[in-house]
């Protein structure tokens, strides 16, 4: 299978692509560097041309795909992160959904977060498509912490994004889930724990199962979303985090 | 590994016995017959035999457990379903943790379903410990769907028990999680479509993925989640029903 990976040249997607690749997958990396489509998906006009890219090394018929780019909390920017890890990845997926219906079995993993879960829908500002000028207000209460809340809103987006594409990809043959990780050991977690804000905080919290994960844990999980065996898994967020979110809201899910 | 299976003689339990015994594993079923160990789980007496049953069989030391007992909506007696679904479950659950920590590095998969999502825990009676008589009060407004309603609370008080050992059953190292299957071809399944009570609602409900899910499908899923490479991955309800759930609420997970 021809799988196309975004953010493949680190992290969990690097891991992903390795995995993919160990399987016998035909992989397409796209990143800023070191990656076959080199591309700023940030920016309409590369990630435009980094969709016909992919287009023509699959020869119009992706298997997959695996959308791990993203940044985190400590990222200077709130809105740039919130572009990246949401608006981005969200043009991506329906970018390459043209590809993937020309497939005999497609399928995609959207790298989500567990901070998906530390705020609702009704009370996720991106909800509403806001002006960057409402978005810099509504981040204000949030002070150093600004970044985790733009984080925790860029992640429940996306996951509601993958989940309303379920009926309309689901009728198109196109499986779509989401991952969603606690903390992984990748550069982006080891930025947070160099951050002043964020590493006594990061530090401070030990999941059920105490340890980070391997960034190969959750390519090992979408690699099975990915394959024959999970024909009839569609529209859900499997969450890959120690147990933090069970012990964290045990009622709901 | 050395894994016991409740409800181990029909649909999802049997699929996932012969799953597991071809990957190699040693198995313990339990069911009311067909099985290693006969025992009626909702009766106490019988179900403190098959734990002892079980934890002879097993020498002391339980590698992994998949609780797949539980009986449909068209069970005539809602309360002997919520009996088997939940009461049942959760008692074995604790009585096999005592063999499950013995093990290197064990792991339980619960069979709740995504009807578990159809009430939440706020709204759930089982969260009162109720009485017979409270329950049977709370159950007549459904009238014919008593069942129904009946099988969505045990369910839904199943996923939360199990969310609720997250934190201690990570402590002692033994892995917990849920699977929650759709609509799957089983003799729980077609005995809900023979009923004229659920039968023409069944048959109206199309999932995103237009079909019934294989037992084998769930299978896998566990397999996948008792596995060495599901390490990470705790205190998770894993959703396999065909998109059903996010086409249903789409912002909610």
């Amino acid at each position: 299978m021809t799988i196309a990976i975004t953010g493949s040249a680190s992290g969990i997607g690097a891991a992903t692509a390795a995995a993919l690749s160990a399987a016998g997958h035909d992989i397409i990396g796209i990143d800023l560097r070191d990656a076959d489509v080199r591309a700023d998906l940030a920016d309409p006009a590369s990630r435009a041309a980094a969709i016909e890219k992919v287009t023509e090394r699959c020869g119009g018929t992706l298997d997959g795909a695996v959308l791990c780019a993203g940044v985190g909390p400590h990222t200077p920017d709130p809105l740039r992160l919130i572009d990246i890890n949401y608006h981005a990845a969200v043009a991506v997926l329906d970018g390459l959904l043209p590809v993937l219906c020309k497939a005999e079995s497609p399928a995609v993993v959207v790298v989500s977060s567990v901070a998906s879960v530390q705020v609702t829908w009704a009370e996720n500002p991106l909800a509403t498509d806001p002006t960057p000028a409402d978005l810099t207000a509504a981040l204000r209460p949030a002070g150093d912490y600004a970044g985790h809340l733009a984080y925790a809103w860029s992640k429940n987006a996306l996951t509601v994004a993958v989940r309303r594409r379920a009926a309309d990809w689901g009728a198109a043959g196109v499986r779509l889930n989401t991952v969603a990780p606690g903390t992984v050991d990748t550069p982006l977690l080891r930025a947070g724990l160099d951050d002043p804000r964020y590493g006594d905080l990061i530090r401070g919290f030990t999941a059920p199962i105490a340890r980070t994960a391997e960034p190969a844990e959750i390519a090992s999980l979408t690699t099975y979303l990915l394959g024959p065996q999970a024909g009839y898994i569609h529209g859900a967020q499997f969450v890959i985090d120690g147990g933090v979110d069970a012990a964290t809201r045990p009622t709901m899910f």
